[in-house]
């Protein structure tokens, strides 16, 4: 297997991978594969034998993708799979006799990708109910199963493509425009410390504590510092204390 | 963000997770999540505001999980994450001028993990068409964003719940930790929310804001969850604003 070593892939990399749907008799699942795969940037899809009106369905669907629309259909799996240097095939395992080498999806995934640097890759996902056929494993190189409950392993066949994609993509650098948001800059111990004056100024009117009460002020400190706001927070904070002490006529000497 | 230091979740921290989905509108979705939760092992389900007979009929359907069955129904993102310590929201992002700090899924599934150690967290997946609206993300401490691609982000909902759970249970090896450093447990969303509560009807009495400004609620919200406050610290800054409160007759709503 391959060794941790796998970089992220590239467009022209992700271009090398066929996503093949075998014996697939929901146009729901098509049309779901299909949308996975364009939110991933995996654009070839190849479906073997599908239920042919299932097929037609999904390709008319409304809103159905380019993808959908140039997806390749064969009558066999040998010719689906004819230009691919690596067949992978997914399976749920269970209690199946299995002739192949099978791995988890993380060990498999990389795999794939160091191929992919190279030259296309396959994976194929079987019918909804029934999976992969022998005769369809038997052109897989190896298996690759997704770490499911054994209790419940089956599953919707757009989300178990959804996932081994989501595996595969994942570390890349996702687009600046969705980049975490800039954080606040965390605000100053004077800011702070202003909040805790006025807020104390507020809780001394009020009654909360008594006036010149030391270890009062201490631990409104501490609290208030436990809080690490931000510079707007504490802004905005500071503001609103204002109002209230302002409403219940506080002597707001830590302000101005 | 968490240190890359999680280790894998055991059964019972998989138990502290909820998946909350709101005002989802297609049964077949809500059957999706409840497949691939159950696929990985995440049994608690949690529906707010369903479209009522796509709810009805998801809980009917033929094979519908026993998940299914136990899945409980809120009529407010508030309630349903009452007893949840991180509450999280998941987003396309794209355009929307977003308010939380977001993360890639999985610097997110790696906080989650974290924090699935000592309580519960809550991932909030939105409507098929809107995703979440801002009073529903006011109430995520942040947001979290799977990394599709920025020219078709939007995932369909089943198989946004499928990606995520994965990204939490897939096998991690990393060493665990030495000593965990001992915190104040964090507060639970429904400590947070009375706080916010009794924060804003403070404010609008002392006339700092209108009352039912709804966006000034939501910043509030927000302003709140940004401090994430353990329960002590919580405790006390809701006895201050009810002293405060009680100081300028205001109508505390939020308390008993």
């Amino acid at each position: 297997m391959a060794p941790p070593t796998a970089t992220a892939l590239t467009a022209k990399d992700l271009d090398r991978l066929r996503v093949v749907l075998v014996a697939t008799r929901n146009p729901l699942n098509i049309g779901a594969a299909a949308r996975a795969m364009s939110n991933f940037g995996v654009m070839r899809l190849r479906v073997v034998n599908p239920y042919e009106a299932a097929f037609r369905e999904a390709k008319s669907a409304v809103g159905a993708s380019g993808l959908l629309a140039k997806a390749e259909q064969y009558d066999q799996v040998a010719e689906a799979v004819e230009d691919c240097k690596l067949v992978v095939g997914t399976t749920v395992a269970g209690d199946r006799d299995l002739q192949h080498r099978l791995v988890g999806l993380e060990a498999g995934a990389l795999a794939i990708k160091r191929q992919l640097k190279s030259g296309p890759v396959a994976i194929l996902f079987g019918s909804e109910r029934y999976g992969l056929s022998n005769e369809e494993l038997s052109h897989c190189h190896w298996l690759m199963r997704i770490p499911t409950r054994e209790e419940h392993g089956s599953m919707n066949l757009g989300q178990a493509v959804a996932v081994c994609l989501y595996e595969l993509i994942r570390g890349r650098k996702v687009p600046a425009r969705t980049a975490p948001t800039k954080e606040k800059a965390i605000a100053t111990s004077k800011q702070v410390e202003r909040l805790t004056q006025i807020l104390l100024d507020v809780l001394n009117t009020s009654g909360y504590v008594k006036p010149r009460a030391v270890s009062a002020e201490e631990k409104l400190r501490r609290l208030v510092r436990r809080m690490t706001l931000n510079t707007n927070d504490v802004e905005v904070l500071v503001g609103m204390m204002r109002q209230i002490a302002w409403k219940i006529g506080a002597n707001e000497k830590g302000d101005k």
